[in-house]
């Protein structure tokens, strides 16, 4: 499986698209948005920049597209108009992966735009979007361009499935019976491609500029531990249900696994430190509901993972499967989501370009 | 109509996309190659940037979106070999409508990054790709941002359609039957729209910065010669024929008008001057002819025109007589190109900003 092309959420503004199933997502923003705030703001003081360069990456399409970036624009004008400064101009990169869905992003900007300028009111600067399409995992932009990097429930998605995970049979990601060279697989694959990530973005950042980084992870250290796999773990079990009914074959199953890795604080921090480039300016840990509203929340879930994971999945097992997948991954979803207190675990950390 | 929202070339790759169908739009910029490739060499050996940054505006969506952006590079990469020096990173914006299909290229950047790379060779910096949605018409960019502007058949596209068209009857365009006070709006609207053009990239540019421009145009001082209207004179005829036929309502017909001026080359002189950010380095005029290969010659024409003008007669017209029309059209194009000497005019601009 090539992620690079595979790998995006559901397009458009239907049923299953992304844009119409990403509220936990949004939530995430929302709980995250007083360390963004913290950030852009000392970004802002420290710099003093003509024009502010911002960058969101992995910022998907849908309503959280835009969503960060209103709120940051409007941070800095209230700062700006506190210390009585010009304002500066704006220029925002949005980036994903080539496989999403820009078209509607771009559609939706005029009126955004609109929106925008009459919320920041008269002597706010001109905001300007461009799209950026290509893998975080490498250079996206010119040399010392970039003053301001968030990105959102995006960094845990890695560049490729982890090779040598012939052993994962049964499982389609790291799993309580996982064997250790398939945890210790995916572990070096999230080294490589986060202290990549690092070294493009301090090459990208201007002196003193930020990044905030939200990723899916977890509290513990073992990777293999229920609140992050557990999500997985009930989708590995609809997909055998159904190898065991002759509608998957076994052999489509034991080559699937998910290019993810959820990370611990402490393996973020280590590889932040081992990088050299960024200082860690706070480091948290938060949890939100698998259901973000109470009503029917299997059906919500599911739609978020099919949003999130379907392109995988069609990629791997073709379209025919997907309808009957979701089906019964929501009937296992509401089951649990009922039974026990299930949530994900988020890791942010907030970072500053070392001289 | 609303030009911002309705105006792009036909998406995709399909039959009917303006990626299968703009072989003279490729064979214009390959015309005008040697004036493009002279003012990015002035302008790279004059700023020497360590990023060059350069703006296509009206990219499209095709091969020849890219295909101008490889040659400037080649061009520079040359350059700088020659002279010895390090090579620049390269930042490319794409610029077009928010109904530009800017996924269609997004997909395709990665084969053609590749490609390129291996081009230009070991020392050649890196090339970084960005999508801006909006009209040109209006700021893009931030301050000082652009080192090269690039616009082909883009700019006798108008921001609307001029007010106070009612008199226009029986006609889309400038017409040889078209009353006076139509062809005065329609340049009017030319000059505002141009000017309004040049104060936005004056402010976008570097000092010294450059732009080369490709509008559709004429020779004659008379803006209803038959050398910029025939092509849609033949398209009248065409709806007219159907209106007589009640296939469309006379009423629809009256009120459609294309959004396009196509100027001599005073005229693009005149307002290069008036708005005083530029200086014209060379002004030039040239012709293609309307059929690119002589085969099935009316075929071909009447696909570039449709993947030109289908948005526009769909949004006013609806989907239904779109078949019709450009099988008739098609019909006429062929005849005339067998009986008549048909040529499109360019005027081709090379601009340098000055202090």
């Amino acid at each position: 499986m090539e992620v690079v092309k595979v790998l995006h959420m559901n397009g458009g503004m239907g049923d299953t698209s992304y844009a119409n199933n990403s509220l936990v997502q949004q939530k995430v923003i929302t709980m995250t948005m007083p360390i963004t705030e913290d950030a852009i703001n000392q970004l802002y003081c420290s710099t003093l920049p003509k024009s502010l360069v911002i960058a969101d990456l992995g910022c998907s399409s849908g309503p959280n597209t835009l969503f960060v970036v209103s709120e940051l624009i409007k941070v800095v004008n209230q700062l700006r108009q506190k210390l009585g400064h010009q304002s500066p101009e704006y220029q925002v990169f949005l980036n994903d992966l080539p496989g999403n869905d820009f078209n509607t992003i771009f559609k939706s900007l005029p009126s955004f735009q609109k929106k925008m300028s009459s919320q920041l009111g008269a002597g706010a600067g001109p905001c300007f979007f461009a799209g950026v399409p290509g893998s975080f995992y490498s250079r996206l932009f010119p040399s010392k361009a970039l003053h301001f990097v968030h990105s959102s429930y995006s960094l845990h998605w890695l560049s490729k499935v982890p090779e040598q995970l012939e052993s994962n049979k049964g499982n389609i990601y790291m799993a309580r019976t996982s064997p250790p060279s398939v945890l210790m697989a995916y572990h070096a694959q999230f080294q490589h491609d986060f202290s990549m990530f690092l070294k493009c973005r301090a090459e990208e950042l201007v002196l003193s500029g930020r990044m905030v980084l939200t990723l899916l992870g977890r509290r513990s250290e073992d990777p293999s531990s229920k609140e992050c796999c557990y999500i997985w773990e009930l989708l590995a079990i609809v997909l055998n249900e159904m190898v065991s009914e002759g509608l998957i074959e076994e052999e489509k199953m034991d080559s699937f696994n998910i290019p993810q890795y959820t990370p611990s604080p402490s393996e973020v921090k280590t590889e932040v430190l081992k990088e050299g480039s960024f200082s860690i300016d706070c480091l948290e840990v938060s949890e939100v509901n698998w259901s973000v509203n109470n009503n029917d929340g299997g059906y919500n879930v599911a739609q978020c993972m099919r949003a999130v994971a379907e392109p995988l999945l069609v990629s791997h097992f073709g379209e025919a499967i997907i309808e009957e997948v979701f089906s019964r991954y929501r009937g296992i979803l509401s089951d649990r989501i009922s039974k026990e207190n299930t949530v994900f675990v988020n890791v942010i950390v907030s970072l500053i370009k070392n001289e």
